[in-house]
């Protein structure tokens, strides 16, 4: 069922652009598709809520954002969300995280924590998602159900890791064989949950190459190739990982995983922190780009991300949040942490050396409009999605946040905040407790619904994103 | 009204010390003091909660912390939280905040945002605050007065400022004796508002050394001796605050606040990120102190305090919001970005140096209980008050979590946390939709009220903290 609906809209369409409309009128179809935009006021915007027999005004107050686009997040590690983050990536995986993740291949365990991620993300405005997944295909499996349940968008992968040095025993595929054809029954399966309705979608996995044999990273390439769908993987994540691909290929993980066929458009490398200016030149001919976890760079990463340098190049980049070497869930909280962390980058840390560039490195700060484009239009465009924006031709996946409601920490002062100045207060503090909406596809999924049940009715009749 | 309450309880009495009790029972007299606190499990808790004519058991998944204390907030800057961090500290001055905080000199505008931020600080469990004020003395009594009604205990400072190149015409004492004489005259008045009752004292606050002239700072150095109260000011907080003394004064801040009679015992020098080694020295002697403001190190400090060897060498430390150059205004979050930040100054931030000295400082980072510590004990102590830890003869200034809401980011596991686990969950995800109970001096301030009704009827008869 088609509606119009009614409200103030913040959007990042470009990094160096911060797009407010005081209040548009949107028009969805009854696939979940913007039709039309336009301003309210405007004699175009009351046509278009004129002649809908499903309108809806949001109260004063409330702003729509575009939903947000999680372009990194370990979804078996939800549990441990928020600890465990006192040891060096390597030592993490095999003492907290492995064993964790292995657990799922009990579906009784699976299901539960499945369910409540999705719907906590959510709550959160994150629309879109993708996951890590197990291991284990079956639990992959699950996740895909409890994505398509919840009414979330998601790329889904089931993890795939062979090697017997960089896994554990009890959680590892039986051969590199065994972990392609794992691999490939996934995506068949991951395609029957989401029905031909676009919203889930398989993704290939390969956890990274520590834990990957070569034939498993060349089979997976093959395969991604051979059926067509998205890849993931982690690339140049810290001092170790950067230099155990050194001394395994005598070249980066990002030039080795292309000679494995796994960079391809739309392949999504998470966090980068350490890839070279040849590694960022590569990635920008062969349309891949990065998940860049701003949290997580400060555990596990040894350094920060050159957000403002890469970018600059032409590498597509989204934001992830990590869950759970990320403590936060929330995409906001992470573009907030994304702007704080460049800005530690550019002064540096250590207030015994002169500033400048002996201290930091001078230039690389972004602010809240190149984060939160990051979240949602960067994100999307890394992974070759209409969403990201609102705007016709594009899904209707999008966030109504009360600014008003006083639950969290978010405050706005009439006659003291510009509406820039709401915008910067929403990407820094808004919380669950403020979000009262979230449509994905143009179907209200989450919230307490001060949009008054717009897309309430809407079906399931969305076509592939 | 005295009451007895049992509840898992989780603090740290050390930097380096968790402590974890499955569950006490905690006395609490009429005035608000902590009289016993046992195990419920043994004889003695047992007999604790038998004698009480009021007793009161937290249902399974919360979790009692001590009152949280934040050492750094700008009262007046609370409209702009999560804003306007975009320029350098003289420029965000003079450009953002001098006018915003001129406005509080009309009354009509200052108390509604005094009572939404005391109000807003509680549900986030601040049960102490220490307040820079406004220049304004009626603004700054109408601060103390919206604490004492909220029933937050607080240090409230009136802003003294005169100098004629650090601050503008429509914000500046008239002359250093115009600026001691308010700050004496606020003092007598906050006295008056807290009359008696030992929640609300006064503390004398030149703002910073670039915004007083010396005949100013030396008349509050006499002032503060005269009437022992406590002191707060900026220290050496950006590389221009830190070259600034150097020109003025041929010496560090610190050095020149102590020849003015300002480092005293509990002096609160906020940030204090370019502190040299004789400086610590000199606060360890003092008996002054810092208030750590990890988020706001990232705008404006260029640098990250090393609060590991600072607090190593016995410097006095808590943590502050910094509201507003920080944009969280919960001292949870804060100890979270303090673990965050002190992690960037280990590993550094710059990916093209090599790691180890080159990049970062090795051996500085801190952990979750150490955060804690700092925005509990830490605080305490640095302000001399009975509060910060839960036990005998220390004021029960508590909050209760609700660590299985679910409402926002926070979730437990059982099976899988274990209550360590659980302690880092609360520190770096509980928000203000997860706190459902906040005590002051035995009184229930703010919460929902799983609590179920302690210190409700508690009067108001505490002597002084």
């Amino acid at each position: 069922m088609s509606f119009t609906i009614s409200a103030p809209v913040m959007q990042a369409p470009a990094a160096d652009r911060l797009e407010i409309r005081d209040r548009a009128v949107i028009e969805v179809d009854d696939r979940g598709v913007i039709t039309a935009m336009e301003d309210a006021a405007s004699g175009q915007g009351r046509s278009l809520a004129a002649a809908s027999r499903d309108h809806h005004e949001v109260p004063a107050g409330h702003v729509l954002i575009p939903g947000l686009v999680d372009t990194h997040c370990h979804a078996p590690q939800w549990p441990q969300l928020g600890t465990r983050l006192d040891v060096p990536l390597e030592d993490w995986l095999f003492r907290y995280t492995f064993p964790l993740e292995a657990r799922y291949a009990d579906l009784d365990f699976a299901r539960p924590v499945w369910a409540d991620l999705v719907a906590g993300l959510l709550a959160h405005g994150t629309t879109t998602a993708v996951f890590y997944a197990s291991q284990d295909r079956a639990a992959t499996t699950a996740l895909a159900e409890a994505v398509a349940s919840g009414g979330q968008r998601a790329w889904v992968g089931r993890v795939a890791m062979d090697h017997p040095e960089g896994t554990p025993p009890y959680y590892r595929d039986a051969s590199a064989e065994d972990g392609i054809q794992q691999s490939a029954r996934s995506i068949s399966e991951i395609r029957a949950v989401d029905a031909g309705r676009g919203r889930v979608a398989p993704i290939v996995t390969p956890r990274f190459t520590p834990a990957c044999t070569d034939e498993l990273l060349r089979g997976l390439g093959a395969l991604a190739a051979a059926e067509d769908v998205l890849v993931q993987t982690h690339c140049s994540e810290s001092n170790w990982a950067h230099q155990y691909n050194l001394d395994r290929y005598g070249m980066t993980d990002a030039t080795a995983l292309d000679g494995f066929g796994l960079l391809r458009p739309g392949t999504v490398l998470a966090h980068a922190n350490h890839v070279t200016d040849a590694d960022a030149d590569l990635l920008v001919q062969r349309g891949s780009g990065i998940a860049h976890c701003p949290l997580s760079n400060a555990y596990f990463s040894n350094a920060v991300l050159p957000v403002r340098r890469l970018v600059g190049k032409g590498v597509r980049m989204g934001l992830g949040t990590d869950v759970s070497g990320g403590a936060s869930p929330s995409l906001l909280h992470n573009a907030h942490d994304a702007v704080t962390v460049s800005r530690m980058l550019e002064d540096g840390v250590d207030p015994t050396r002169t500033a400048g560039p002996d201290r930091g490195v001078p230039g690389t700060r972004i602010d809240t409009t190149f984060a939160f484009w990051l979240a949602t239009k960067g994100g999307a465009d890394l992974l070759g999605a209409p969403i990201g924006l609102l705007e016709p031709g594009r899904r209707f996946d999008a966030v109504l946040v009360d600014t008003a409601s006083r639950r969290g920490s978010l405050r706005t002062w009439p006659g003291i905040d510009t509406p820039e100045r709401v915008f910067e207060k929403v990407v820094r503090l808004a919380a669950p407790a403020d979000i009262t909406d979230v449509w994905v596809d143009g179907r209200r999924v989450a919230g307490s619904g001060a949009g008054e049940g717009a897309g309430e009715g809407a079906g399931e009749g969305a076509g592939p994103a």
